[in-house]
């Protein structure tokens, strides 16, 4: 399945398509997997869409549905029966239906509403209700549960009839009369296991669950921690009330991580492709940063201001700016950038700031000094001797190279502290990263290098 | 299992083992698992990791084992006999197996080889030979394997039967008499169909694959497109080899998107997590970029040197350039992360480049007439009114906002071509992302700057 074979068979399909070829697209469509027919469906026109998707079967057309944009979704909902829509919205996996109903225009909803079953319908409006990042809002209802008086034959004849409807039959959970999760058997152990043994004995009890109310960030840090394939999820009173499968993890990973890269970008973080996003929707993302980064850089300009008469005496101190602000600035985003992610990984917490701190003035004073010696033969050997610009002094060059130490180190520890503090008081790290925290090494920069620059050269 | 239990248990833990009640310390941790288990070791110190790890059943050590950090399995393999190395060697699957060599030491490595079976020893060689971030290089050998032929009664009691030392029995594969991969099916598949059903019915042959030679991160995309829990591997002649689990790609996941991060914030990526790495090793990974942005910098430099008379005739003009700077390289990054997020995902292919400039440079126009506008009344109405600064006049504002709108414009265009080209030339676009870019857009504000003051000022 290479990305070539990949659009080599929607050429095919698609000449079958305009061909009037029905019967052998219809057979050809049959074979393939929901992922790939989603895909297909996705690059064709609306009209076509329709068309295609109503040559599939009843079982494929629900599968493939979960699998379209909410946009295409809605196309498909306005151009079938009801009929056939009832049949989609009970196949649909619970999470499916609900991530659809959060984003579907209010008439739409009206109608998917109307036409499930009350059932279906009360399930969705309960899942509807949990905040969005919650656990709550990417579980799904349908899992098969256990008694710890059966054994293992009862267990896989009790799999084997209800599975179909579950989302996951690898993890069953074992619950008492009231629901309460007891334990957890996967199908491996059963499997694994004598015919006769009972669930409680081969059960596991000490289980990793989430709650409805956790931040869905956390469940995914418990998939990786300890490799499972579902997490059960339980409400206040600790009963069972839905799991988290591992491929709707990774889907949430993906964002987690595109959220993290697009806020360190200066970026509000959108949950869609870039390539379905309009130039409207784009500028609203990035103009609010852009302006307040703008509007903090003019800061920056005040006190180059403040500094006039110093820059006029000595002109050569201006064209050393850019490099020492950038310099500061990427010194400051590599810590920043590596405090954010561990943050997000679990693997540095608030309690570590004491070593962190050591270690980045540590590592930003190796830093400074060598930046500061390579640049301190630069000046010389190229500026000084090689240009020879007379202007640029001995002393000149000591200014910078001071500042460059200084500046780096500070702006380590700043990179450090700031997304821990951000953290601490509750607010995402992630927007204390790149451009913000340039901004305002920016301007310690200026003022490291000015109080240097006044002190050394007397100005 | 919320953080602070960890804490406490470790404690509790911590305490037993103080107070010597090794049968209740051995007790609690039998019923652990081996992840808890692994984090509360590597809190030890190393002859109480060793002692510790040796009150572990031999299954349990095995699997605790996997999961410890390469320094902590080189002590535990350094503290017990040849008997029970040989026996976590075998118990090990052989990802995990294969991972550690490549980290031991050399003399470490040597005895773990001349304890193991001839057989391990010959596959460890052989998957030890796939390059680095290849699919072979996390791939496992331990999977369940069906014939056409057989039935599902047939298939379940073989899954019954040698299960044990598979990775996952969830997915089976068919092969054919010369190991050719000919169809994939499910454990779910096979539990929701009639015991007499032959497998050759029931299979879906048209299989998700990977081979050996292919890059990890092509296999990370699987994944999360198809909804996968394993990949199956083939070599060059299409026989199976491997599969790769859903459990070690999302560290793979994790991983790529740390890597990305980091070379986004230009750090040179290490596969260690920050709080294990020296303040030499941070230095390492930090220094060559910041040496290389320094040096650009310069450049920056030179340009405004050869601008010093018309800089020293307009003095207003210096405040204005950290701001245009500033508001250049933040433009830039935000479009360069987003199609560098967006190639890594596969949302973004090279023949997108056109409608992505257009996107792109309608985002930038619009961008960059707001922040003008916004910044023209600020000169005016703050720095030439409020503040009484008579140097700004209308002019330098109108300097400095057209100069704001090329800038904005050219550093987007900028920032989404060098990353595609980069992907292009089979280089990673993401050290194309923020700093690298930053340097060159900080170059192309000053010239665009100094042209318009040039033309407008007619310095």
């Amino acid at each position: 399945m290479e990305i070539k074979d990949v659009e080599e068979r929607h050429e095919e399909l698609f000449e079958l398509l305009e061909n009037r070829r029905i019967k052998e697209l219809q057979q050809i469509l049959e074979g393939m997997n929901e992922f790939d027919i989603a895909a297909f469906l996705s690059e064709l026109k609306p009209q076509q869409m329709a068309m295609v998707f109503r040559m599939l079967s009843k079982e494929k057309g629900a599968e493939v549905f979960a699998n379209l944009e909410v946009e295409e979704q809605e196309l498909i909902i306005n151009s079938i029966t009801d009929t056939e829509l009832a049949s989609i919205i009970e196949e649909l996996y619970l999470d499916d239906a609900v991530d659809m109903m959060e984003e579907l225009p209010a008439n739409v909803v009206k109608r998917v509403m109307r036409i499930a079953t009350s059932e279906t319908r009360n399930l969705i409006n309960q899942f509807l209700r949990y905040p969005e990042d919650s656990v709550g809002s990417i579980m799904t209802a349908e899992y098969v549960d256990l008694k710890k008086y059966m054994n293992v034959r009862e267990s896989i004849a009790r799999i084997r009839r209800i599975g179909k409807d579950s989302e996951t039959i690898y993890t069953c959970y074992v619950t008492s009369a009231d629901r309460r999760l007891e334990g957890v058997v996967t199908l491996r152990e059963l499997l694994l296991s004598n015919d006769d043994e009972i669930i409680e004995n081969i059960m596991d009890t000490n289980v990793i669950f989430a709650t409805t109310t956790d931040d869905k960030e956390r469940v995914v840090n418990l998939f990786s921690d300890y490799d499972l394939l579902a997490v059960p999820v339980v409400d206040k009173e600790g009963r069972l009330v839905g799991i988290v499968t591992v491929d709707d993890v990774i889907d949430v990973m993906h964002q987690e991580a595109t959220e993290d890269i697009e806020k360190m970008a200066a970026i509000t973080p959108s949950d869609r492709p870039y390539m379905r996003l309009g130039t409207l929707e784009l500028w609203r993302n990035r103009i609010p940063w852009l302006m307040l980064l703008m509007i903090g850089a003019t800061f920056t300009g005040l006190i180059i201001s403040s500094f006039e008469d110093a820059l006029a005496a000595q002109a050569a101190l201006t064209a050393f700016i850019p490099m020492l602000m950038g310099t500061g600035g990427n010194s400051g985003s590599q810590s920043s950038v590596t405090i954010v992610r561990g943050l997000s990984l679990g693997e540095i917490r608030f309690s570590d700031m004491g070593k962190i701190l050591w270690k980045e003035l540590r590592v930003g004073l190796l830093c400074g000094i060598s930046l500061a010696a390579v640049n301190f033969i630069k000046i010389l050997l190229v500026d000084h001797t090689l240009l020879g610009n007379s202007e640029i002094t001995i002393m000149i060059a000591a200014v910078v190279c001071i500042t460059l130490v200084g500046t780096v180190v500070v702006a380590k520890l700043v990179g450090c502290i700031l997304p821990l503090l951000v953290e601490k008081i509750g607010l995402d790290p992630a927007v204390m990263a790149s451009p913000l925290l340039s901004t305002i090494v920016d301007a310690l920069t200026l003022c490291v290098y000015f109080s240097v620059a006044r002190g050394l050269l007397k100005l």
